[in-house]
């Protein structure tokens, strides 16, 4: 049985994981019978936003953890408990937690860094040839962790050219990709797909998705 | 294409909307080609749990609307703005929100009363012979608001003698169900489906989530 740990930034596509990505992602690996760990890092989000008035809440702060939790119906563990020595592969859904709370890419852009235990994690999964899987905003943190030591990956953040543009600046490869496709980087082991970043439905999204689980399980040897 | 509103009392499993059932509910409707609107109350939670710890956190406050916003990526509407007139079914995901948001189950059980507008919305769905899924706890909600109008619904919430009890007590039949099937009160044009009442896993979850889904839009004049 596949052991893969699934790291989320939040709960809410707007100031942390898209939840839809979250769920569809937990979905295809139980269908295709993984074992699944989830984590989380347990640092403040960023900043909390009102999903209903997409305006920034002042004055209240959330923990990524437990905020994280509500997606896992808490079965999580902090980030610092995940060893990659125990997984086979790490999967990483998309929303704005992406840019906002495991990097600085909503501030700093192509100039971001990672949140240590992120970049830690990422890092140790190349190092010990483990797959990964990214999807919508999340290649973001691939590509920062792979050419930090001195990798080019390849990655797709869908069709928006200034997020290929901020791939190509961090040092990485983009390529083109509809919704309900992925692209895979065979020497790095990372896969892809543009989940939200493109799909116009849940079904859409699902359909990446699905592919994207599907490729990571196909890879691990 | 059939209108299907589903209704929201939160984003998580301990104090909202189950947020796998409710991804669930929204996916299978997606991929059967319905339409659907969402929508929530925008009042006060009962409470904030810490999903990580199970605790409640003192002095925090969240509206259900603006927590719901969150599972919806936006789009949804205060359920003030919900007539029955304009959709075909409604269907409710479960969670702790449906005792703690919805109604006063979680402090008074079967002696409960539902929020006003939620009560309406069914009494209502049930006058003009609509349909009306209910799953995990929701059935609650169907079984409060059809006798307070006469009727003797029939659900399931699984297996649980307590809450089988409580059906009873409320006035309406109780029956047992699998996670994976569903019940029908044709009369009433209610489906329910134990979910997490039940289900072992996400996939358990979504088959009988799938199934209620179709039933609802099968029975759909």
């Amino acid at each position: 049985m596949a052991k893969i740990g699934v790291i989320l930034s939040g709960c809410g596509v707007f100031d942390g994981s898209e939840i839809h990505e979250s769920v569809l992602t937990l979905l295809a690996l139980d269908q295709m019978g993984a074992s699944v760990k989830i984590y989380a890092p347990s640092v403040p989000q960023k900043h909390v936003i009102d999903h209903f008035r997409h305006k920034v809440v002042k004055g209240e702060e959330r923990n990524i953890l437990e905020e994280s939790a509500r997606i896992a119906r808490g079965a999580i563990q902090d980030i610092t408990e995940a060893n990659m020595a125990h997984l086979d592969a790490i999967i990483f859904p998309g929303g704005a937690g992406i840019a906002k709370n495991l990097s600085t890419f909503s501030e700093k852009g192509p100039q971001c860094t990672l949140l240590p235990a992120v970049e830690d994690l990422i890092a140790d999964a190349f190092r010990q040839e483990k797959v990964l899987g990214f999807m919508c905003l999340a290649p973001l943190l691939a590509v920062k962790a792979a050419v930090n030591i001195g990798r080019v990956p390849l990655v797709t953040l869908g069709n928006d050219p200034e997020m290929a543009k901020a791939v190509t600046m961090m040092g990485g490869k983009h390529t083109l990709c509809p919704a309900t496709e992925v692209v895979i980087d065979k020497k790095n082991k990372i896969v892809t797909t543009p989940a939200y970043m493109l799909a116009k439905s849940i079904s859409e999204a699902e359909v990446g998705i699905g592919k994207l689980v599907q490729t990571v399980l196909s890879m691990i040897s």
